[in-house]
């Protein structure tokens, strides 16, 4: 499956620009043969909107769902995002997959919220493992700080994650989350990791872009620069399976003695 | 705290060689202030050695151990090292540290072993966390594959190791985890990962060196190529504070969402 990984900021503030944008990626995406195309972490409004992400925040079934449901078939092809999500008083920071036939298959709620920022806007999540299938391949979502800790991402292995879709808001100075983090995620895990993070500076953050498509072997198999850009990749199913079989971490595991980390 | 890295394979079948070849660089490391020296596993007896490694193996407290408190005592400084423990019938994949005036601190039986290789030769130990206090340094032991599972490390990161030892057998086409894996496992936990490796062809196995102290930073403090090799480098305290500080991965777990792990 093609993967097209949207790195870019957009327009903060903007849902309107913001789905303009995601529209042109999900053309050219589309265009290049993209099964599944991903934006960034809040991409929807902006991730340092200060108030603005409690106003803008909206349903996972709201108006803007609706519209990239409408784009996502237009174009032919599935789309994660993430945005603001109103429940209620609560709001979450979320992110959600539409499949090329509109239909929403997951939505995440990220549990790990990261420093004061977040979590002084958004509730944090309970739910760890949140999957869906997309041609063929079972996509997990966890967001940003959640794919820092090893216990998430190894939850989404030991539920079969082929493809760990990871929109981010990474900045400086933690770029070696971008850089060393991820394959080493996908490697441990056998498994793809799709980090699509934010560029440009944004109220007090600067973010630092280097997104990434990682593979089971650990090598990136398409990074992204500090600019706004689209990058395409493929997820092999078949490669896949064939590094799960020689490197049989889940298997080698023992539960029995990782008491501790619960 | 200064620690050595002595990257080499020694002498392979020969204990009384791999003691000579352990008196010089710890007689070296001494010189070069080193508290701590670290030797590869099953650096007493060579690795790919095949049915001599029961016939040589010896318990914690065997000759080979007190010949190594001995030469720790002369140089004053603390090693670590691998060797084949003997308890009764079974024999462990074992790593042992001797403090600077020849007390044995720590003894470690390797939980996850490798392939059919060990499988073959060696029972699994059962306790995950094996530490000991040394200069002020809370040190963990764990062996080569057991690092790889990030529950390992994680399991030490909760119980406070400072500085984690690891000898290693780690071979070709699996260096990935020598150059990325090792560093991230220090950052996510926020410790120091001294990791030591054997070189060069044994048996079927060819070794690829690549010995590393990672900081909490995820930078390398000290690499060692893929030749013998003593390095060195310093385990500082005070910077480990203030990364953890700033880096609260621990407090911002949440370990009730980690229920799968176990």
């Amino acid at each position: 499956m093609r993967t097209a990984l949207l790195q870019s900021s957009g327009r903060p503030g903007s849902v309107a620009g913001n789905i303009e944008v995601l529209d042109a990626a999900a053309g050219r995406a589309a265009a290049a043969g993209a099964g599944l195309l991903i934006a960034p972490e809040m991409f929807l409004t902006g991730y340092a909107i200060g108030a603005d992400t409690a106003r803008l925040a909206e349903p996972a079934d709201g108006d803007s769902a609706d519209a990239i449901a409408e784009l996502a078939c237009r174009h032919g092809l599935a789309i994660a995002y993430g945005y603001p999500e109103r429940d209620g008083e609560a709001v979450f920071n979320s992110a959600q997959l539409i499949s090329a036939d509109g239909t929403r298959l997951a939505n995440y709620r990220k549990t790990h919220l990261f420093g004061c920022f977040e979590r002084d806007h958004f509730a944090p999540g309970d739910r760890p493992v949140v999957q869906a299938e997309l041609n063929g391949v079972t996509v997990g979502v966890v967001i940003c700080y959640d794919v820092e800790f090893p216990e998430n991402v190894r939850a989404h292995a030991l539920a079969g994650t082929d493809l760990l879709v990871v929109p981010t808001a990474q900045m400086h100075p933690f770029q070696f989350v971008a850089e060393s983090l991820i394959p080493v995620r996908a490697w441990e895990n056998q498994m793809y990791v799709a980090y699509v993070n934010r560029v440009g500076r944004e109220g007090e953050f600067e973010f630092v872009g280097l997104s990434v498509l990682a593979g089971p072997d650990g090598v990136a198999r398409a990074r992204a620069g500090r600019d706004e850009e689209l990058v395409l990749a493929d997820v092999d199913p078949a490669f896949l399976a064939a590094s799960r079989e020689a490197n049989p971490y889940l298997k080698d595991r023992r539960p029995d003695l990782y008491g501790a980390l619960v």
